[in-house]
């Protein structure tokens, strides 16, 4: 019998990857159970999306915590108390220290609206849209202490028109976002990416402990 | 009668791209005509390709003058005397001053080995390949006085390996970087390049003055 995988996914807003991620886990495509969503913002449209879908929600507030290193130990002991071993940032909008990156070494994933390494940070779609590129999409990669910088784990690619806006653009990347981060969750839980410094490769062969 | 474009290719290596350029007009896909192939270094094998084709070759060596400004003043006047109306750089290894760039403002076309903004500089592929990006290919660009940040023409994309080295990668985006400069150039001969600030956009009709 394979273990189930407990996942954790924090959100702020939102929340439509943490949807896609859980239509994908009740279609049997991803062996893992989510265990908690937790949210940094007790507004977030995200929880009601938890709440509906059965999944206990924890909410922690940025301004309970007296800086970030409390905030991440904080954390840390919310997602060890409920055995978590794969954390999801899905529109989370929060920097994580050293201390939420070293508790969980390769196993905090996140999605850019990009082609890392270009457009990291705030807006990646307008920065496209601005530059002027031809090709777009975005990254699933896994979160080490810079902002969009971790090792890549899947990409997808949409072209750039013409006449497009933020709002045009998003969209169309959106579709792949909703995509490639189920795919890249369901190949980790079989144990299938195999990080290699930078470089992170996709066994063939499935390889559960 | 349509008027026909003046070119000059600038070189500095093995010219796999001017071939390449040498082959759409050949085939009559480009309306121009290539007035001059430049090189920095007297040994490049361009030099061979141009003179098969039958197109007059002229070397400027990067010694024989005092600094880039000195070095652009004789490229500019060079290329005024042949009345060349747009400048391909393919493989020239220099940096064009200011002299250069406002003396041909949006008529100077590079084409560089990875999907800008990703990866400037030298040594692309290897920069995409250490990364590891999914996704790599190359970009046409108008040139300024940045390294690779002018405004994009043409991109196209090409998948990233998991067990590819700098030279398969580089074979690999060769193939698309052989295809879309010969189109960029095309859409350049036809007027059908609007540049709109950062962003350039391809007219679907034909705009010759």
């Amino acid at each position: 019998m394979t273990p189930t995988v407990n996942i954790a996914v924090l959100v702020s807003g939102n929340g439509s990857n943490l949807q896609a991620i859980i239509d994908s886990v009740k279609r049997g495509e991803i062996n893992a159970k989510i265990a908690a969503v937790v949210s940094n913002n007790p507004d977030a449209y995200a929880l009601k999306r938890a709440e509906s879908a059965g999944i206990p929600v924890l909410v922690l507030e940025n301004g309970k915590f007296s800086n970030r290193r409390e905030y991440d130990l904080a954390l840390v002991e919310l997602l060890r108390s409920r055995e978590v071993s794969l954390v999801l940032l899905a529109g989370f909008m929060r920097i994580l220290s050293e201390v939420m990156v070293s508790a969980f070494p390769y196993a905090i994933m996140n999605i850019h609206p990009a082609l890392l390494p270009a457009f990291p940070g705030l807006h990646a779609q307008m920065q496209a849209v601005e530059y002027g590129v031809r090709f777009s999409g975005c990254t699933v990669h896994f979160v080490d202490c810079g902002t969009d910088t971790g090792p890549i784990i899947l990409q997808a690619v949409v072209p750039v028109k013409g006449d497009d806006t933020e709002e045009s653009l998003s969209a169309r990347i959106l579709v792949e976002e909703h995509r490639i981060y189920p795919e890249a969750v369901r190949l980790f839980t079989e144990g299938r990416l195999v990080v290699n410094g930078r470089r992170v490769t996709v066994s063939s062969s499935r390889n559960i402990p």
